[in-house]
């Protein structure tokens, strides 16, 4: 493996920064670590004996790289990153889905993703253009759920829809829409929450490919913020209603 | 008044970046405004319009300072910034109110406070230790909302807690708690959410003090993050039972 460089995306691997994500990339995708980086001055801080425990289970090797570590991450302070090649898995058909179409934010999909595992979600779409998945900016903020969860990106919605052609979908949108109350009364076995982009939302032909649904704010703000529309849809349809 | 200068919390004004939150200052706190920075290329953009007409409207004075904008911003593109005298309000005791005890990162306080306007909550409160209500990133990520609502902080939750005796309390931590959706089935008329900490959440006193309640959600994320449990909370009590 060549040396490590700065992020880019057209890497075919990525760095998980931080203790914590680079626990979660070491218990749940360890065949997919290709080294761990561990700050000189790692040792005795939360989680780090953990992380040399999980890297000494899965031969994993391990490297002192404090000048890497900044470099990567771009603070002084990140104790550890496992490096990781770059994954995808197919959504299971058989269970709920979370589509987020040409999300801007790579903050907004981190929180998503960590709440939808969080609340029970193990399957997510992005639709391109979108921000990168594997960005280390992204990974660190879903706190290494990431790691959990089935995810594919795919380079148009019609790509999404024509390998799960059956389900129900439930746009978050507002036209022709019904109250989130009322839409998860009756909700079929498997379904598919579909969320647009922070800005723009969805187009509005996602409101004649299934039942549009809207959580009910006042007109005393713009909109919600994406990750909490996002939360409070996923929350109505697996706890609220399960 | 003095030249302007970066943002530092012992001043008696703070700054609103941005055209939309300078739009939202001008229209619900006018007469808090003490002057509005303009770019010089702001003119076209949009917003702009409207914001010089408020300003019109209401007798502030409009500067070009193009270099102040930067300087206060940290930003090359802040097209607009409102200055405004720091205000304070008593919630109303009639009213919901939302208790943020001990938030530590200004955008979850102004992505809560946000949403909790879109959703109908008018009366929030902060517990210090506290992020700085009035430094312009936390105005920034309330998008304005900070403007429209009674917002006060306080020394110590017992000071809330004496100002307010009567009311139900909800704590939100997982001592002792009822699910959200039981939660929210039998709420009397005037209550209070209280969400704590990002990291440490709520001191176990709490549990005592009202009825805990919970978001289920599972093992496999250490936690929901504060912006969504408070969302998902707020939407349960405001919208899902109004």
């Amino acid at each position: 493996m060549p040396s490590l460089t700065v992020y880019k995306s057209d890497l075919d691997y990525s760095y998980a920064p931080g203790i914590f994500p680079s626990v979660e990339c070491l218990k749940h995708r360890p065949d997919k670590v290709r080294r761990l980086l561990l700050h000189s001055s790692a040792a005795g801080r939360e989680g780090a004996d953990r992380l040399r425990a999980l890297a000494e289970e899965h031969g994993i090797r391990v490297e002192e790289a404090d000048r890497a570590l900044a470099r990567i991450s771009g603070k002084e302070n990140c104790y550890a990153a496992a490096v990781f090649g770059k994954f995808e898995d197919d959504p299971d058909p058989s269970k709920p889905h979370v589509v987020l179409h040409n999300p801007g934010d790579s903050g907004n999909v981190g929180t998503i993703l960590r709440t939808a595992l969080g609340l029970g979600i193990e399957d997510v779409a992005l639709i391109r253009p979108c921000v990168d998945l594997f960005d280390p900016k992204t990974v660190r903020a879903t706190m290494g759920s990431v790691f959990q969860l089935r995810v594919k990106v795919y380079d148009r919605f019609e790509e999404y829809r024509e390998t799960f052609p059956d389900r129900k979908l439930y746009p978050f949108m507002l036209d022709a829409s019904v109250p989130l109350q009322e839409a998860v009364k009756e909700k079929p076995p498997v379904w598919t929450l579909v969320f647009g982009n922070e800005g723009r939302g969805l187009p509005k032909e996602f409101a004649a490919m299934g039942q549009a649904v809207r959580i009910e704010s006042n007109d005393r703000v713009d909109s919600l913020n994406l990750a909490i529309a996002a939360g409070i849809g996923i929350y109505g349809f697996m706890i609220q209603n399960p």
